[in-house]
């Protein structure tokens, strides 16, 4: 039962680099050759960094060189302010730590990837609805109002299925038109656990990559195809139920692997211990697992709030506290 | 492996009566004394009438007494308003069968249960909108505006979470001021299987009980609470993932029942063995389902039109085609 | 040209009692006997307090005995965070100089008139999606929980349009079964000056009454009508198009009331006279026009949030501030 | 008092050619060189083509030179399901006649501009949401499913305030990703008397030109900027409170004419008084200020019905009848 050759006979993907290296070590046990991982302790908040290293490690790993760093908290699920203010300094430091500017002059382009009308797939729109884009006040307002904001632009293009066009069509095409010096894009994406709904972002400095994200996109919008570095910022926001499917059994089998033969097994199969057999996979949500949660449009509206504040921060290099103040 | 025991160990309920019957009878086998189930068909739909003829058949179905009509059919996945405008039709004739009218007086109160903002649970509030309410109108605009029309009022109360306020509270409250003759109660409900999700409507002349729909009201709201008769009608737009779960143990020990030692099977669990034991359970949506459908957007919407429909052609006793023309 | 007598006419309101006050003034010079103005000023705001004294200051300015804090503030159209704070403490501190509490043990039911799906009527029920309600959590949850949070309840009733039902009567039918201690009722209001739109927050101890708001509700909901006293928050977010001309006529004979002739000519400018010539440029809409600038979605998220803000403040008697920080 | 030349100097537009026409018409009396008018009338409609034959015309009328065909109808203020569609089958056969189709494989790119969020300028993005895109689908669904098919992506790209990016700047980058043979924009309007507010649909073969539309755009969205053909539906779903404001002085000035000293003043009413004695009533919002009726949310909603049936039956050549049900 190995499961990565199964996501694979399936077409699933692990989208979080953290997900593929913990399920790589599972199967294969030891170090992973080309990839490194790394670890740093906040007060709300673990921070881990996989990079792959080279195209030994990517071809093991299943993403392309690069910086994966994944965040995980749980504060994304409950409203408390003062957790999401402090969850978006981090988000913003490690955003500054790879978004590759040269100048207070580079500009950036803000992709909300994603479908407005599928609330677990909406976060990149909403991300988008929540950011203030500031390009097209240059030469139109008084200059020390723009003074320590960066150029800023912000687009949300809709999916494949309602507009007919690659996504990464729509947007090279923008980008050809406003030579940006970087863009970010933001997408919901899909976990292998449960658990990192809602409690995971991933900065990835590769971009978006065939087959990632919800809405399963199929053109890369990254360096290669778009020409200019591509920062990815992506949160969980479903679990594939095949995924699930696939963890019940894992543990089933598991959970009965010392016994005798399964026609005798069947008969141990009461409630409590079906019960028990299945929460340890759906934990924590359990009962209220749709597989996205019940909760999906409150953790959608919290976590695109904290990116939102978090692309503030880093991307504007000296923002005077009154600008600062305008931002929601 | 009792599937009526195991869901009564995890609280997880069968919304629709028509599986509670088939799950019943799958666990037993033979007739269920008190309970008779009949059958019609039609070009685009099967209807299915579990009749709960006395406490003995409540006691084993877990439904009060009373009629419970299944109406099955996948139209309401695709875009096609002529299936919808058909399947709208036996909607609205099965509804007169169960509307206790007297005369055209009597009045109705709609009541879309659910939450506005979480696309799963928002059918009822979204029939609503879909409504056209007359209650208002007598007496203010010319009586033959409203010669054929039945007085009908309407009310989406939102959700114990947000309101702080018991549903049934807040109705039992509207209907002491305006004294309607029946309640039609809209809701969004849990399935046992997928296949149901946007494919079966139920009809229930016994209001809504507790423990059931989406959001899991805790106090009834049928004739008993509400001193008039409350007609329910729920569609199936989630399966909780506890059920789903179950449903998968279950077929993989039904498919390894003939086999030797369970040690000895985990060598065949390669990926195809395990996708076709995981695909039979989540079929026909597999990798798209999460445990909502993608699509339930959609669904939401292609349904709460064909419920409006269906109460407006079941509700007016001879509306003039003028005034049917100014329906959605 | 008496402005009142014209509005009258017109069947238009000034819902701001501040600009009743103003408009008589106006016509009629001196002071308004039963009626006293008071003046309070901020740093970022100006508070008026209209207090109409006994039936004659009623019947001339047209509102029932009460308190009428009204607070001018042009803060609501800008996008900054401190400023809302500010403002809000302001308004949380005026709501309580009215709120009739006994106990920390009075309970509130919040109401959020207007209609969800007409931008400049959704105020009330933006207030209620950001509130947070509370009476459901007693029992429920660990007393610690809810010390310090008053029991609160919170309703968006929809509009007599959709729900076929008086406003009056829906909160009527509530009010009887929970038995709130007080109704603080929010509405989108339409005032005299498009100088108001976004820059007013109008408290009334006198709750909501005939005629008065966006939408026009028919039926009070105030002290006599609910039983329990009712506090009012309202907000101009439109201006009637005829108040509107009437206004642009009055300038234009002000600018030119030098020329003699002219004078001659006011004599004539009779209500219905104004009526017909405003009329001929509004048809066929007439008094469903409504003015209302393009910035209004920005208005209504701003200024329902300042009270939210505001009701969270001066609701709860000594909320934790681990609590406080859950609320948005 | 000239009516062009007061909008002129405020810098308000007339959208419509035929109210440009009907102004110049009033303000000079006779026939305009270069522009013709011919008139057709429908059971339901009248429609009306303006076509501005050269430049000098053009200059006369503030148009550039081309087709504008003016569809008047009321029924889009009702909710009638039969004349939407009779109206939705004149706009198709009127857009036949300017669609500049060579062969059946000409592709269409759909654009709504405006803003999701602002009602009265959602119109476009609203035509999007209901229109189904094609182009997606040629080689991957069966070729059968596909004949009679047109090829039509479609897209909504935000306003400039919220993307930071010129809206023809995304499109232009978008049209050279694919190439269509023609554009469709889809635009909410401003007009100069409230009668046309959900009465009037104009296609324009000219394109979207600076300077028009609710949101004022600043770049022509032409086939000088694109490269391709563009067809502009227009629908006004506002006016100006300043055209409104000197209608309403234009027309107390015409009640009082007979009196002698009354045609002296109107000497002295020159725009920058006739601005001055308008902008008092205005403050602060003047030139965002717009007029438009409480149903606007309704109005929007069936006409934005209208127009993606109407794109449907004109744009595929042979759609099955199949297909044509899955078109809501």
């Amino acid at each position: 039962m190995d499961r990565i050759e199964f996501y694979k006979h399936c077409g699933l993907n692990l989208d979080l680099a953290l997900e593929a290296h913990e399920a790589i070590r599972g199967t294969r046990g030891g170090e992973i050759p080309g990839v490194s991982l790394k670890d740093e302790s906040y007060d709300i908040a673990e921070v881990k960094i996989v990079e792959v290293l080279d195209q030994r490690g990517a071809s093991i790993i299943g993403k392309p060189p690069g910086k994966y760093i994944t965040i995980e908290s749980d504060v994304l699920r409950i409203n408390n302010k003062a957790y999401h203010q402090e969850l978006s300094q981090i988000l913003a430091d490690k955003l500054k730590e790879v978004l590759p500017f040269k100048t207070e002059n580079d500009s950036v382009l803000i992709v909300g990837l994603g479908n407005w009308n599928a609330t677990p797939d909406a976060l990149g729109p909403q991300v988008v609805e929540k950011t203030m884009a500031t390009r097209h006040l240059y030469g139109k307002v008084p200059q020390e109002l723009t003074n320590g904001l960066r150029s800023v632009s912000a687009i949300a293009p809709g999916v494949l299925g309602t507009t007919g066009i690659e996504t990464a069509e729509i947007i090279k095409g923008i980008v050809e038109k406003i030579n940006p010096s970087v863009i970010i894009a933001i997408d919901a994406l899909a976990a292998g656990d449960v658990r990192r709904i809602g409690a995971t972002i991933q900065i990835a400095d590769t971009g978006i990559n065939p087959g990632s994200g919800v809405g399963n996109k199929r053109s890369g919008i990254n360096e290669e195809t778009m020409g200019v570095p591509v920062i990815a910022i992506g949160v969980p926001t479903v679990v594939h139920a095949g995924i699930i499917a696939h963890g019940i059994i894992e543990n089933f089998v598991q959970q009965m692997k010392e016994r005798p033969p399964l026609t005798e097994l069947t008969k141990e199969l009461h409630p409590p211990m079906l019960k028990m057999i299945i929460d340890q996979v759906l934990q924590p949500y359990s009962n209220s697992l749709m597989v996205t949660p019940k909760e999906i449009d409150d953790l959608i509206e919290n976590t695109s709030k904290v990116i939102a504040m978090a692309l503030t921060e880093a991307l504007h290099p000296a923002m005077p506290e009154e600008v600062a103040n305008y931002i929601h």
